[in-house]
């Protein structure tokens, strides 16, 4: 090899939309001698990370395991199980991450129908609770954490309106989980999904995933086969939790000792002081962006604290500002996604990124290249 | 975390299906500290990767990329970008793998017809020819090295029969590539899927693949947007390919660390040389098995060299001796997949395992344990 790319990669605070920060023990876990995917040692491993899944989203559902690809794969998962041609589906979209739900939704054949709310702002309870009086759904589906605009959806809420519905309540808890409660089973969420390079702090490459008994029984009651191997859960429960735990695919073992380390991290920190920190740093960073002159793009009330969306004030150079953040000061950020391209800054606060020390290196280098 | 499970992983010497041993500096390349996946360093990453995987498929397809999952991703993403519903494919079947092709392309609305061959023996061309002479057919799909069984094959040949058809010729190389020869684009093939775990030393979590301009074409032209959103190759393309590298989805930068230095060693140690290492690790292999009274499943002109079937003798308890490989000789072979199961035993000779030296602590320990 004549150069070697990885010889250059310096440290760098990942201040993005993901992948976040990554302790030491997450990539010591990933370099760690591999193991054969039915060696009864992995098994236990497998078994510990279901256990920590459960206790950090708060659920008994015993379908609660990683799926084997980034955190979209978990949204494709859920979608391709529970979702049968002609099936009505209610996305509610706030964001480049609901419109994913809406396009997927359609390429299944579902009836899908929209229901968009001004992206910056959050999903209205009453204009939810109106659309389920009117027509039955077999899904609903929601965004927890709108990663493209840093706003925080009301999932506890309309989970409340949802609890004697007949309907699935699908969540995306991909930039949520970890840094705010997903309290799955309280909430009546019947599948949801993540990401590990969130506020989980391990690199990207798994995507947890819950789902209920009722999303069990829909999927072994499926008309059509799913219309996916790679992805179908009757096959994969038998390696995640059947007796036999028979082969279905090759586990992606030394990420899986990523997350079962990152998850540890979690839990022994604690979860609510993880959640303090969370909202420590992102008051640390409201509070300095706002003397810096710098304006938030979402109301107090309904900000995410590991994603912020900073307004670019004008005449600033978007794309110049975040190359010399990365180049001169070795800080990433994130640039607005879609129809926010160019107007915000996407700063995340994400799991072992999420750090008074680490928002004060941003505002002091912030204050240098603007 | 009261017990940490990844205390106990002592070094085992991988000699199943896969995934196999790693070379140390793979290692030390899963656990380089994380940057952005939009980050110049990384996009540099990602494009020598792109180069390194034409190098060792042999073909100029500028597709030629790692899709983010395991070898079974790898399969979805061929099927699902390239067969539309009442599309009709072709399978060429002899093991569990032919097997999940036929699964998957019926799941997919194909009008799927199977040509069967005896399990543990070869693909006849013959018989394709004639298939071939009585229909068009839009895919024609075969596994190079079948894994279930340990048979080689004719890749090669059959490739020269659709040289001048219409059809497009979709490969398995989960288990070759890195190991015998894959030349893609001598042998017309215009859709191939390949795994990191087997001979690419890499642990699992990676699915290379290469698509030829007609497949890419015949994406271009579907009828019907790809049902998956994850895996559909035109937005997945303007990440790995695109002026823009606009964000699809959160790329597995870890594993992609892993993936780069994997191929440099291979090409480094020269594909020859590689190549080589495999036969010679076979060759002892076949003898020292012989010498202990045992013998091969499959006839000695189509053996696979990094894949080998060896029947199971009467009155020997399968579970046992491979339960006792590994506890008491840190050593792990595969069980039998399907009607094999208890049959046979597949002995993994891929990659940074194929060393004579592994087959001789083979070869004592089950002179300890038979």
């Amino acid at each position: 090899m004549a150069v070697n790319h990885l010889d250059n990669l310096s440290q760098t605070l990942l201040m993005g939309p993901g992948p976040s920060c990554v302790p030491d023990q997450v990539y010591s876990a990933l370099s760690r001698y591999t193991i054969g995917h039915l060696d009864p040692r992995f098994i236990a491993i497998m078994d510990e990370i279901k256990k920590r899944l459960q206790t950090l989203m708060q659920t008994e559902n015993s379908l609660t395991i990683p799926i084997s690809g980034t955190g979209s794969s978990g949204m494709e998962t859920c979608f391709v199980n529970l979702v049968e041609p002609g099936d009505s589906v209610l996305i509610l979209k706030n964001g480049v991450f609901g419109m994913r739900m809406e396009d997927l939704g359609t390429r299944l054949g579902a009836e899908v129908e929209v229901v968009e709310f001004e992206w910056g702002t959050p999903i209205h309870v009453e204009k939810v609770h109106a659309c389920l009086a009117k027509k039955n759904y077999k899904i609903v589906a929601i965004v927890h954490a709108e990663t493209s605009t840093g706003v925080m959806n009301p999932v506890a809420e309309i989970g409340e309106l949802l609890k004697d519905n007949e309907a699935l309540y699908l969540v995306d808890t991909v930039t949520s989980l970890g840094g705010i409660p997903v309290e799955t089973d309280n909430w009546h969420v019947d599948a949801l999904y993540s990401g590990t390079q969130k506020c989980l702090s391990c690199p990207p490459g798994l995507a947890p995933i819950s789902l209920s008994e009722k999303a069990v029984e829909t999927i072994k009651s499926r008309q059509t086969k799913v219309p996916n191997w790679y992805l179908d859960l009757t096959m994969i429960i038998n390696y995640w939790a059947g007796e036999t735990r028979a082969y279905h695919h090759t586990a992606p073992i030394n990420m899986l000792y990523g997350l079962y380390v990152a998850l540890g991290i979690i839990l022994d920190e604690g979860m609510e002081n993880v959640f303090a920190r969370h909202r420590q740093a992102h008051n640390h960073l409201v509070e300095g962006l706002e003397k810096l002159g710098l304006s938030m793009t979402v109301a107090a009330d309904s900000r995410l604290p590991m994603l912020n969306a900073v307004n670019i004030p004008e005449g600033v150079d978007d794309g110049q500002v975040r190359t010399q953040l990365l180049k001169k000061h070795n800080i990433e950020i994130g640039a607005g996604l879609g129809p926010l391209a160019g107007k915000i800054w996407r700063v995340g606060l994400m799991g072992h990124t999420a750090r008074t020390e680490n928002v004060d290196r941003l505002l002091t280098a912030l204050q240098d290249v603007i």
